[in-house]
């Protein structure tokens, strides 16, 4: 895997960003990440084989589905090529890295585009909330919340309130936010990237307030609401050659699992993310190594519950030691396992369906060299990185294993 | 390929079908079509490692994304497993079966689920068109038709009639009416399966009238509007064993192909469809074989322009004779090329997402002898089939070539 590129995560927080102006759509995004991708290999765009593009609600968003029918838009050299759309709400861009690793291993294509994309701006955030809600089953939203995303996360962090302790839970979720808006201050693109505020833990203490929210979780505790685009190659050896990447400009994909749960059944537990928990067991079986190799983690933090509950289940804490765990700091970029050190989907930002895509980009910097202000340092002795991408509530996960080449 | 299934395309036509009563939603369809396949396993759902389920428009036509979420409700065996919807407008279903294939050549599957779903009877026709209206450019369709794909045909059609004669091509148009109605006639889960009209070339003759529809095309060229789903599973060598499944209840694919077209460009020549002929050389390539050694296809005619322009496009009769190869009865199911031999998309009914699974299905039922009463002879010396998936207007392609077992 090489090339990545990310666009700027655009929306409120960014400079550039008038809720009342005109803003770039969906086929800027899909060209500048496309294009920059190009030029990543020489303008050779017709060494690309094959390109999955992921994304969410264009359907609602930007009244237009069929998105694969814009990647030849990005070059002459992409007509005629098989281009597919996949979707799986906020994880279809860890399906569109999933396609393109299965092309790959079908020997389809030895050059492949994983692009995702998103642009949400488009919609209030009420209105955004219904079709964002689209993620989960219909019939069961009837009897939900207005917001029903944060609605349903809600529910899980009151679960976990009452379990595990409310205080004690909500100064791990603070710092969660804290560490997320540290680390987009050290990345251009990021959606957080200019926030001056002072004692963030202070802010995402503030207590939530069902009437005008959910009631266990305020919108600090929420990501983003993002325009944007990420792509990046999966590559055979051969197309690694073919295009003239360098080793150690390279990641090695070196296991995935891709885990679907029933959409329409409750969770068993609310405290407990069941499919991200088989995704990761798969994922690290399949790459045949364990979290104690693995130096950076890129998680699905939709909201800092999720976060919290994501670590748990990668094991890196025990059930209900999750919190503490975050709260005492072992999740930021200095802690024992870095986890979304350019911000994550709270601090870079969740343009949905690009999300995955980002993930997989970020890895793909911090064990190239290539993280400028975010870089972290990679332990030789643990090679490994893995990206976690979530749609739904614990409904669609894509895990991915990356590990550092020389 | 084997074990097919489809459910009735039910509505307009079907005599279950009130538009003012409530209908099976998009569980049922979902839920129909995988169980009738994992009972034709002998209900040993485990056996099947990934799923890809088509569908256009569900966001819009039923307020629900995410749709892979719904594989683990089928069968609790499916849960955890690989599930993901893809989109390529109404080649939905051949993007499924394009996913399903590159599954079973990566390895990562040896039994894999292809299903397609659409469930548009919820909206009345005019805002149905409007949400088709997404599988073409969205900025292109502001100074479109009301009725906007049946608008872009409509001019196909135009430029078609002005270049080689209207009352030529309208006879054409006619016949494949006929043909597609007399198809469906021998076909229980076809839409006009019931159609008792006497005349049909002559109902087909039906002046166009721009003022309620569009300028060069009538309600009887058109597709039928259609809730339903089909699914059917590919399989490795070794999956087949697993499984079960006798060689002769099975089929081989060939080869096939994956094409996009830029969805923001015209096409350079409305009376030639460019990308459904480069899918189409493309698969045949990939078979190794020519359109001398098919007996039957199974083609895209979401109008019956597009059929005319289809048969082109295979290279069965030259630019401009495609309507008198249709009109001479080349097509019928007695002709030289029996083509949509259940009725196809006018005749069967175009549940846009599953139309793609629905061509592969009946595919499946004449190579090994299942089509009942729609049943064709297949000559021993041309063993092979071909069908033809096409999204938005000439822009995203799937074509496959299938070849009998012995």
């Amino acid at each position: 895997m090489a090339v990545g590129y990310n666009t700027i995560s655009m929306g409120t927080g960014r400079p550039e960003f008038h809720p009342a102006k005109p803003r770039p759509g969906l086929e800027h995004y899909i060209s500048e990440a496309g294009k920059a991708v190009i030029a990543g290999i020489n303008q050779q765009g017709d060494l690309i084989d094959e390109a999955f593009i992921g994304n969410f609600q264009a359907s609602l968003f930007n009244k237009q589905a069929h998105l694969g029918g814009f990647i030849p838009m990005i070059d002459p050299a992409l007509a005629g090529k098989p281009a597919m759309r996949v979707e799986g709400a906020c994880a279809s861009g860890g399906l569109a890295l999933a396609s393109a690793i299965r092309s790959v291993l079908a020997g389809t294509g030895d050059v492949v585009l994983a692009m995702g994309v998103e642009v949400q701006n488009t919609l209030k955030a009420i209105y955004g909330a219904d079709v964002l809600a689209a993620a989960g089953w219909y019939q069961k939203r009837k009897s939900g919340h207005a917001y029903f995303f944060p609605g349903q996360f809600s529910n899980r962090a009151g679960a976990y309130y009452e379990r595990f302790g409310r205080d004690y839970t909500r100064k791990g979720l603070a710092r969660w936010f804290k560490n997320a808006i540290e680390n987009a201050r050290l990345c251009p693109t990021a959606q957080e990237f200019e926030n001056k505020v002072v004692d963030l833990e202070a802010l995402a203490l503030t207590e939530p307030n069902g009437k005008f929210f959910v009631d266990h979780l305020n919108v600090y505790d929420c990501s983003k609401v993002s325009d944007g685009a990420s792509a990046i190659l999966v590559l055979s050896e051969e197309g690694l050659k073919k295009c003239g990447i360098n080793p150690e400009d390279a990641v090695e994909i070196a296991g995935w699992s891709q885990v679907a749960r029933d959409i329409t059944a409750d969770p068993e537990d609310l405290t407990v993310m069941s499919a991200t928990r088989l995704a990761v067991a798969k994922a690290l079986k399949s790459a045949g190594i364990s979290m104690n190799q693995v130096s950076t983690v890129e998680t699905h933090d939709c909201f800092t519950i999720a976060g919290v509950l994501g670590v748990e289940a990668m094991g890196l804490a025990a059930h209900g030691q999750g919190a503490a765990f975050v709260a005492d700091g072992a999740t930021a970029r200095d802690g024992v396992m870095p986890i979304n050190t350019t911000g994550g989907l709270i601090g870079w930002g969740h343009p949905t369906g690009a999300t995955g895509v980002h993930q997989a980009v970020t890895v793909w910097e911090q064990l190239t060299g290539k993280a400028g202000a975010a870089q972290i340092i990679i332990n030789p002795d643990k090679p490994y990185a893995l990206s976690i991408n979530m749609g739904g509530d614990d409904v669609t996960v894509v895990a991915i294993v990356y590990k550092k080449n020389h």
